[in-house]
């Protein structure tokens, strides 16, 4: 019976399109943008059918952006809300507790959302993970619209294809790759966000330009100090082309992650296992900050690059106001990074593939890592000696 | 700021590729499929690891089968078993049990499975719906072999691209589109099925003939006597071509279903009710079997095919051993069969789409239906008059 029968061979691609919008005020009730987002009519000729989810941090610091969108909405004809927007908690808080998943997709079914209605968050990327997730895997797959409101979500998570929830304390353990189907990023929630999360933000964007483009890193360096000081308008510039070649590299490259190379995650071992050890007090973006800085010190260590790059590097993240340094790294004769390392390959699976420098814009995965010179690197960020201003 | 900014667009695809693999005891120390398959080493040089869950009532059926897997592993060099099989309920149980979801969580996360590892899943089509749905949102998306045991899951949803699993009482509200990395059909399974698993999943074999494919619809009439006798060899053709012409609806059309029609839902609208309305006593195909015979009567009431030919349809669902007919269809003057017209509508999402037969080996799709004519076609089930042999 086998001989006759051959295996059959299935091969098929799946399409997605989505765009990242950029604008202000975005339910300010003169501004279009949404508005004709949603105008297509639904087949059905039913109105579009919107559940609004809100990240409890952006809710008291925009009072009136429930009743603003409420506004908003009721002056769509091709839409409605199907309950008042509902208020989730912000930070990893959103992704630790395994109730809030079951209370969105409870929602989406009580509120009969379907594959032609909207889940729409506004928030943090936590909460946007948290969203994401929900929508992702209710009716397996519902329509999900992402609106970020911080520097990071903007510049990075927000604009890409992943969702996912911590599960029994392992970040991201549980989630999947579902793109949106549009992205709205807002400018006006980036005023009212604290220093730390204002700052937090910019650190994927000095990683993106120092491992793909010197030219964006130059760009950084120069508009440091207006970064430092709340510029909106570099502020402005600063995500848009971090957000284009966050998106590039989706694109071009393995959006669902089926191989192994990750080079965006440059700087990324240390940061989650940082991110662990302090619960959460260091936040992504600053963690991240930290994560660049060893491996960069690291890279010069090992000869890729110059002392005086390494400087640079160092010297823009100082300009911003990064601290580089944290103490849980050195603790246990840098065990805890031993442990970050094996983690970081267990997470990704298969052969460990981090990614250094070889040059300011140009980074190169390499496969292994000498445990001595990451001491060595440790010290020197502790030291500050050589880089401190 | 916003004119100068305008919208970054995103687009990429995602490709996805596996095979389906026809075979007797697949795990016989001399069958070099399963063995070839994972004969590549890994990049990292180490074994493969790998996770089985096996279906409940399959090792009751197989007892020996734990022990011939853990020996034909052990006779791979490239790969190794992580732990013992796992045992985890057959039938709709699998998937009404959350905590069965978290068990193979943690097991995932217990045994270092990551996106190199393989998760692989011996059962009928609850089980694999169920692991399938834990390797998908594990680590993003671990891979995951499904081995198919009944003839439903051999000729149909084994070899799609769907998981998911019940959600309070609501059937597959959770889950997500995630293609296997390979399928193993082995036939031997299929000689302890009973008679109704043997015969249920005939169904969907005649669903997919009467839509698509008159010739293959010839061909089931007369193997039917064969099929109706369990000869083996008319079983292995149907599940063959059966599963050649699902795969190939999936490539070439929707494979994650991003859009509303979905034509293989072929008899399916009153299938779901129908299950639901019985606990799961009647099964998935017997209650496909119900549902064709609904809809191909009712095809015959709007004038779209000939008498004669709904009677060859119902004729060779009784040479094959099916009833057409349940007490629940009729109760409430019909009210049931109304509610899960509108469920059906709930679940796809946007306008109603219901495909009926526009000749034998034709299906249409429609937006609507009588309800009337609905009725009518329940009581000629019921009253069985015309077709009754």
């Amino acid at each position: 019976m086998n001989a006759v029968q051959p295996p059959l061979e299935q091969s098929f691609s799946v399409p997605f399109t989505y765009a990242v919008h950029f604008t202000e005020h975005l339910f300010a009730p003169q501004n279009p943008l949404f508005r004709d987002y949603l105008s297509q009519p639904s087949p059905t000729g039913q109105p579009k059918r919107l559940l609004f989810v809100i990240d409890a941090g952006v809710l008291s610091a925009h009072p009136t952006l429930t009743a603003e969108v409420a506004a908003y909405v009721a002056g769509i004809p091709t839409a409605t809300l199907v309950t008042q927007p509902m208020g989730v908690p912000g930070g990893e808080a959103a992704k630790n507790d395994p109730a809030l998943v079951d209370q969105l997709i409870d929602a989406i079914d009580q509120y009969g959302i379907d594959r032609h209605s909207y889940v729409i968050g506004i928030g943090g990327g936590a909460v946007l993970d948290l969203v994401g997730y929900a929508a992702a895997i209710a009716h397996r797959g519902v329509r999900h619209i992402r609106i970020p409101t911080t520097v990071l979500s903007q510049n990075d998570s927000g604009v890409g294809v992943k969702n996912g929830v911590n599960y029994r304390g392992k970040k991201n353990f549980i989630g999947t790759f579902a793109p949106p189907v549009a992205v709205f990023n807002d400018a006006h929630f980036l005023t009212t966000l604290d220093e730390r999360d204002w700052r937090a933000g910019i650190a994927e964007a000095v990683k993106v330009a120092l491992i793909k483009d010197l030219a964006f890193f130059e760009w950084i360096e120069a508009q440091a100090e207006a970064l430092a000081h709340r510029d909106a308008e570099a502020m402005s510039g600063l995500i848009y082309r971090c957000a284009a070649m966050h998106m590039q590299h989706i694109s071009g490259g393995d959006p669902f992650e089926q191989g192994s190379a990750r080079p965006l995650d440059f700087g990324h071992w240390a940061a989650h296992k940082l991110e662990y050890l302090t619960h959460f007090s260091v936040r992504h973006g600053e963690a991240v900050a930290i994560g660049i800085a060893l491996d960069t010190v690291y890279s010069q260590l090992v000869g890729r690059i110059s002392a005086h790059d390494a400087e640079r590097v160092l010297h823009v993240f100082g300009q911003l106001g990064f601290d580089l340094f944290h103490p849980a790294l050195a603790e246990n004769n840098s065990e805890n990074l031993r442990r970050g390392l094996t983690e970081f390959q267990e997470h990704l699976g298969g052969q460990l593939t981090i990614t250094l420098l070889d040059a300011l814009g140009t980074g190169i995965e390499v496969h292994e890592m000498d445990f001595e010179l990451i001491q060595q690197a440790v010290e020197r960020l502790e030291s500050k000696l050589m880089y401190n201003e």
